[in-house]
């Protein structure tokens, strides 16, 4: 079985790995060409210095797995090959793209006769060694066409789910990802309100440890806090910004169109955004108005 | 070696439980004798019909492990054993205390000559086959006294923490019960989005068995969800209503109190009190304000 990838990130460059361990032979391409060469020395992966180079490579009918960044690279991509491949042929979107976007552009796919699956794609940099929690949308035909890619991804065989038809696996890991913002935040409160307790002197990565061991807050999350918990030189030298990418703000939003309370959800995006200093301008106002109402002093921003 | 316990509730019996199946002789006390039944077959377990008996049952130096709610029935429960116990004594609070009410008795006990433990127990009532999670405050030596209780209750030996001098174990636990109320805010948001999705026919525990395989949001909370989110009679059946017991309410407090923020684990508990009908009353307001402003119609209560 061949399966071509187009873009080798962390994520495509470990998806390749992967598919590689599991004797399915991997046609790799990413626009920097530098990014194929830690590949070099996996068994079955080849190299293409184009799309269609590695469209030519793969034997028919065709298994594309994009791998590109959701928005524009994506949206580039799936047009060159909308245009290029031939009926029969199938695509999976890896991304982590807008369902609305992803549903938008089944019918095309459809009329051109090629198989069009939306892949959410859960594991990071981890998902090498661990496998992908796969979360797929599309037809069932071209998901079973897809079945020993899926086998090989997937941590345990049989464990990635088909969650509906176009768009519903991309919806799904959107879901994932809100649900993963507000995780995140819990735990990062309640090891706030350990550190510097004034009278305690509490060991956060010990106290980490040992949740870990038959407690209620348990999980993946918390065993990967590990890593860093106890290193308070990391900790001091990550500054205090947390990005955000699509999939939190378009939960908050699905929350909001549809009318489903997510507070925590919404509450965890809001705390990155602050985060970002995009709360400052709030922050100003409220001293400026502490000020003119009472008298207090106006914090001076440092130099 | 033999432990004394009071309290033989969901807990307390599954402590008795653990230790006996560890041979460690326990004497156990309820209120009410028919919670000691379920543990007449538990070899090396003996039923005492008071206090008093079970102290006398026990050979000093004596360990008594107090499993009563927190609050008034424990305070009582702690006058009497400071009242009844000898030096050299130990006694180990396992309830969900408050861990200033806590450190306020450690002067009393240390005065008497009696050790004097505060144990954060979490692990539910999974815990008799997992395992539970142990957190502990108060002196090394009171601790190592207890080391063949401890390594009996933990999960894997070792896996118990001294967290801290007198009251370390109650906050630490009252914390890691605060990041529960965010973790599980967070999920319940994330399936309540899935659910009735306008354009999939989402499979909720499909997805969760999934996300439980290499997912980022994997956990133990995930993981004990799937119990129940594909029995939709069981979901029917509960009432859309979240008891809160004082955890959340005192990491929330705490937060204000040392002006960490914890926006999240605030609304996780926010969200228990609305659920309870305790926002009722400001949605009446809001409505009647939209009524009076722009003449919205006033939703009728239901009779």
């Amino acid at each position: 079985m061949q399966v071509g990838i187009v873009g080798l990130g962390k994520m495509g460059a470990n998806i390749a790995r992967r598919l590689c361990r599991a004797d399915i032979h991997v046609v790799g391409y990413d626009a920097n060409p530098a990014m194929a060469e830690p590949l070099a020395g996996e068994a079955g992966f080849q190299p293409a210095f184009s799309i269609d180079a590695m469209l030519l490579a793969l034997k028919g009918p065709r298994i594309v797995w994009c791998m590109l960044p959701a928005g524009v690279e994506t949206a580039r991509l799936l047009d060159q090959l909308a245009a290029t491949l031939a009926e029969g042929d199938r695509v999976v979107d890896g991304a982590n793209g807008h369902y609305r976007v992803t549903m938008a552009r089944a019918p095309r796919f459809a009329e051109l006769g090629i198989g069009f699956v939306d892949a959410g794609v859960s594991g990071g940099v981890r998902g090498l060694e661990s496998g992908y929690s796969l979360m797929l949308g599309g037809a069932q035909k071209d998901i079973d066409a897809l079945w020993r890619v899926l086998e090989a991804l997937a941590p345990r065989p049989g464990q990635w789910l088909r969650c509906g038809p176009t768009g519903a696996g991309h919806y799904v890991k959107m879901i994932h990802n809100g649900i993963e913002y507000g995780l995140m935040q819990a735990y990062a409160e309640g090891f706030a309100l350990l550190k510097d307790h004034p009278d305690f002197d509490l060991d956060l990565d010990a106290i980490a440890a040992t949740w870990m061991q038959g407690s209620v807050v348990r999980s993946w999350l918390l065993e990967l806090s590990r890593e860093f918990l106890g290193d308070a030189a990391a900790l001091e030298a990550a500054a205090p910004v947390v990005a955000d990418s699509g999939e939190g703000r378009w939960t908050a939003q699905e929350a909001i169109d549809r009318g489903i309370p997510a507070p925590v959800i919404s509450a965890a995006l809001m705390q990155r955004f602050s985060s970002q200093g995009r709360d400052d301008f709030a922050a100003r106002v409220l001293a400026l108005m502490r000020n003119r109402f009472g008298g207090h002093a106006i914090p001076k921003e440092k130099s």
